[in-house]
């Protein structure tokens, strides 16, 4: 969204900020409305290049690159020992994902739209591969919060890594359905037509650029969640699970919501579910590896994280089994983040 | 149900049992014998009022005093501050519409039918807002089940009236989705040709009547059950779960049953799900708000009515999306409740 | 499957040895190598007398008798007092029909076809039936596990016979369903022009041979289990919960998984969910009350059996509803078991 690009004033202006010892909390907020246009800068330069790549390497960029904000947030947040954050903001991603973006697209949506219609083939493969995924995240969880904890920390690490490769294996076996055996489903005549508005050398530029300046900001950001947390009395898991998941996505969001504004709930259900499915096959895994070579971290959710995590799937199933939405499901979906957020904040 | 009124000598039956002091248990039982056919006469004057009032504040009234009588009996047991009754009991009142009268209806109507089917596309709504609504109930629970105790008692309060609020609000909005911008799902024809049989005049008195006994019986049934419990060794929480909501749904239920034999399987299914909806999202935040006047209640629920409840819907989410019912079905759904009942009494 | 047929060679190879005193490891590697090829003959030697038997009771000797191998294997370790690995084998059992077998049948066919389709109907009666299962199974456990522990030796026994007599209930109505009243949901054409291969006798014969071989053959195999875990350092709840059900089933596995490749898909389908749901409403209430002559066995199950249960069967349903299955869906599901089957041998 273009809209959002006026926010790039905060890149220099967190830069300086961090130059002259702003307060940590203010760093924070000038951090986080630094990345937001940053994320949406990149997501374009990313589109541009696909449409050079062609249809398969295009669509494979543009959905390994689609969270890359999140994945470049988690990796300073691993490399300073932030685990508890970065396991609240790849929940928070999910249910951001399914009952922020979702609700409020379909809300937007229903309001000009009596009903809106999906196409429920190419929704139900993905909604039901995000039950998959999270009932094999669900279950070392379960395991391992019911067994002594003095036994664990031996075997805790190597279950996280079997279970992390088994993750990222149905990424690349779920990439190969959709570019190969199964690209049918995923035909949609919308994207067809569009040729690109850059050149190829600018779009690279413009990623390579977007890219570094994200990591600035984001360990500008990473660096301010401890003594922010800590002078205004907000829990870090607070931070992950609500504030870091809005911050990351919010490029994504607002397309979602413009999408089904202009009727096109395929592309916004699509976003909301294909989103929540990429962070957990391949930004969790690639995030365990990745904190092999720091401390490693584990792939064993709370059960905070986990209890919203499925209750937000059961959600995505049952919205996506009909095909159709209108206003007050999005009202619903809604209601429930807001619990959810007001109970996080509350205790 | 015109033959439950027989029952109405109970009421004045019940009030000399009081005068001469009876016993708590046979009061209870004359209490609950007296209930029964007054709140089938307070709904029938509902619907009589609401024809002279025209379809939308016709529908209004009989959405909003359709659990007229359990918001009676709960607010006499909040009053006595039996908190763990009422909230037993709304918990009760859902698991009893969806598995004893849907199955109830289903097996009386399939046995006289062999597939009965049902229109999907308004059951399905319920069930869903149902879905969402239980998810709503369950995320401050869970928060609370698993946090500090004595960080509760100051913070308990604010998150349950914020879920309240949120919960009317859907109720509400709900109300405005079903009688101004969707009314056309919910359009039956077979409401539309009925004239009402009694005068205005007389529904109101009779509605005024009805709502006056059942408050006088509604304190009579509330104030024998402790020493009813203690006398027969039943727990308070059983009398909650299983035997308040059989009472005050009774009519309610000899309806639905009714029309399943009849094969009008979506009314049937209609009273049982619609009503379930209600007790969370118009009699549960109505009470929470009610105690605020006598001593705060919580909307947390225990874990055994969360479990309770989240079955509930699962099943009733499952039955509801393929629009058939058989016998078999009927057996099924109240071979749980069957299960849930005994456990509950030997435990 | 006759390819099996060689590993017969193991049940005069398992008697010698035990004549012979081999070590618990090699019996048990053996008795399990010698029950595999038993009880597809067991099986065949079923098909065949159902034949002449009609399509009613014939069709009622094949349900009754799909599972007999796990009855076997289960009478003998509740005479040894095995609880734990009984109970561990009826959860293994459901969750290897729905995860590994119908995951191997949708890959296996999925890879030759590119998408497979089955009648939803009778797959939704299945599963619906499925989830009230496990749902009645799942009641009393929450229960028992949250109530303390010295009020339910007493209580927990008759609660137990009383979920198991309402089970069996429904078994038998649930025959009564499929063989008179509804009979045409399942009727299948390749199953009509079939005739027998063997006569009457012969069939009699080997059923008689096949389940008195069994029978000693489980005994070897039980008695093997507890030297052998404590030898290997293998804990007896992995035997129970991966090993028992992948021996027990190893004949239906490979059926279902060559009905998946001729394309009937609809077979396998009804194999994998059929299985599973005799497992709980047959052969667990039988197990109970068999046990009522040793021990009484409790029908309470662990928490890792409940969550893996409810889970597969939300799973299940999640797979039925669409009535299609691809080459994907099959590596998800046996993702998820991979997971399970790691962490319970890591555990």
């Amino acid at each position: 969204m273009k809209i959002l690009r006026f926010l790039l004033i905060f890149v220099p202006i967190s830069i300086v900020g961090e130059w002259m010892h702003f307060s940590p909390t203010l760093m924070f907020v000038l951090a986080a409305l630094a990345i937001i246009p940053l994320a949406g800068v990149m997501g374009e330069a990313t589109e541009e290049i696909s449409f050079y790549a062609g249809p398969r390497i295009g669509g494979f960029l543009n959905a390994t690159f689609g969270n890359a904000t999140e994945l470049i947030i988690a990796f300073f947040a691993i490399k300073a020992g932030l685990f508890e954050v970065v396991k609240a903001s790849i929940a928070g991603s999910v249910i951001g994902n399914i009952l922020l973006v979702l609700g409020a697209s379909m809300l937007v949506g229903g309001i000009k739209f009596k009903s809106q219609s999906f196409n429920k083939q190419s929704v139900e493969v993905s909604s039901s591969m995000l039950l998959f995924a999270v009932i094999g995240l669900t279950v070392p969880a379960i395991f391992t919060h019911t067994v002594a904890a003095d036994l664990l920390n031996t075997r805790y690490e190597g279950l996280s890594i079997i279970v992390a490769v088994i993750m990222f294996g149905i990424y690349l076996m779920s990439l190969y359905f959709s570019f190969y055996t199964h690209k049918d489903i995923y035909l949609s005549e919308s994207d067809q037509a569009v040729t690109p508005k850059w050149s190829l050398k600018k779009a690279i530029i413009v990623l390579i650029g977007a890219t570094v300046l994200i990591g600035v900001e984001s360990e500008l950001f990473v660096a301010a969640v401890e003594p922010m947390t800590k002078a205004i009395g907000l829990s870090e898991f607070f931070v992950g699970i609500i504030l870091v998941p809005i911050i990351g996505n919010a490029a994504e969001h607002s397309t979602a919501i413009a999408m089904a504004y202009k009727n096109k709930m395929d592309v916004a259900v699509e976003i909301a579910i294909g989103s929540s499915l990429q962070m957990i096959l391949f930004v969790t895994p690639v995030l365990i590896f990745v904190s092999l070579f720091f401390t490693p971290m584990s792939i064993v959710f709370n059960e905070f994280e986990l209890v919203a995590l499925v209750l937000s799937v059961l959600i995505a199933n049952r919205v996506s089994s009909d095909g159709e939405s209108n206003w007050l499901e999005g009202v619903q979906l809604l209601s429930v983040y807001l619990i959810i957020a007001v109970s996080f904040f509350i205790l």
